[in-house]
């Protein structure tokens, strides 16, 4: 018996010690010139932290720390390609200035996060993630 | 550009009000004959926790109430079967006793559950739900 496989994603919650948001905007469709986090496909062969350290390395150019998890998300249509379940962590990153790379047309942190309109269901990520911080 | 898709499972950690935890004994390969956690396949169409619902109420007849998010397993060659990331939820369920059903051959609350060699990851997985239980 085979069973139709979803696409599984990871996705990058990072704060700088200011309170401001680490966004990316997207090069590509789809939400293509919106802002998202950073992240991307898990690689076969990769835990879903490692995939979270080099997606974020990759489109940001900053090293991940910690990693804590922040949810699971797979509510259906939530990614226009298809069936994709996403992992979220909340990241410590080492210091540095991000660099736009791979993926993202431009990165940077914002302080006017909770004003931005944010690519798929990340908004309601940086939420929970929000939360998971205050505890 | 096609990827390469894991395979995603729920598991259900279970304890009862005497400590006991809920382990199936496996009808199927891999692991056939040994202990481990109820769970399965995510269906396209449901999310992770309405799959971990759903499977708990097969395998073992339990109505899931309260869903807590304990990890996310990934390590490569955790499966036999290919590449699969396990969503593991600690669960809460209505009274009852577990009925074995589907892929499981028995089903029952062990208190010798910390003696069992379990299926897969299944150790790990107790063991990070039990940390967190504690806080």
């Amino acid at each position: 018996m085979t069973y139709e496989k979803p696409s599984v994603t990871v996705d990058c919650v990072v704060f700088d010690d200011r309170g401001r948001l680490l966004l990316i905007r997207r090069r590509n469709p789809p939400f293509a010139g919106q802002f998202a986090l950073p992240g991307g496909f898990v690689d076969p062969g990769e835990t879903t932290e490692a995939a979270a350290r080099r997606e974020l390395a990759e489109e940001t150019g900053l090293q991940a720390r910690d990693l804590r998890l922040v949810g699971v998300y797979s509510k259906p249509g939530r990614d226009p390609r298809g069936w994709t379940i996403s992992i979220a962590y909340l990241v410590t990153t080492e210091e540095g200035a991000p660099q736009a790379g791979d993926d993202a047309a431009e990165v940077e942190f914002r302080s006017d996060w909770r004003e931005l309109p944010l690519a798929f269901d990340h908004s309601e990520i940086v939420r929970d993630a929000v939360t998971m911080r205050a505890d």
